[in-house]
């Protein structure tokens, strides 16, 4: 604990995940103590045809 | 609030989703009275390999 | 297939979800072709203590 | 019920995912007592670069 | 790897809990070869309100 | 975007869900430029006896 699902438009690069990998495990960690074995992050990529928004798609705005 | 998340076969076109995307923001602002931008609709594609029902992967049916 | 995850706060009633639960597979059927039984929908309640929007919980809000 | 997503690191392949579709069911139903048919696995395919654990992607490790 | 989110029925004991938890791990073990402390096991209680099946409520039938 | 869904064991105070929000949305508008607007998190509570670890209820250990 804990598991953390983040879904984000594709294109983020490795850097950027690995960047948020370890500043979410960091705030875990600060707030609420634990260490960081304990936190798994999960990327989930969507497109932007995958992701609606107010009744529209994304890749339409 | 609210957010939906939609695990669906893939090969549905950006026209069904952008469809679907409408139509269940429509319910959702007539039924719970949530206004459009409220709402987020997320597809999930998914391989008929990677489905399984009864134990059986969709791929072998 | 399809799966429907939502997620929204509580305090919404049987009958909205009852609504819901109706008018997604309504839609599904509609516009994917799905028949209705194939289509499942899993309601998600959420205390506004529990979602997070624009770096505020909405129970702030 | 029970709807099961398993996220998993890419590259099992279909047999296994087969396998563990057939032996997560059947424990359920030894288990819990579900008939196969109400028992649905979705299985989702995870690239090492987006999981992360201890705050480092598991591609970097 | 893997995670595993298991939505079931609420009313499942501790015990049944137990043994699927174990069942899986251990099926994981066998099928793909991951060494058991990669396995996480979360358990979803729903509530029959919360669950539709062909455009009902599972409460309802 | 993005959508954050976080599992923790229950127990966890609204301020510590507070500044996780804070400190995730900062996270994501720092990393990858986001407005703060565009980040939700939902918090999922979990019992311990809803969350297995290498075959184990963590209730268990």
């Amino acid at each position: 604990m804990p598991m953390i699902h983040i879904y984000l438009y594709e294109g983020r690069t490795d850097d950027q995940k690995r960047e948020l990998a370890r500043a979410f495990t960091d705030d875990v960690q600060k707030i609420v103590g634990s260490e960081p074995a304990a936190t798994h992050v999960l990327f989930h990529d969507m497109s932007k045809s995958d992701w609606a928004h107010a009744g529209k798609l994304a890749s339409d705005e």
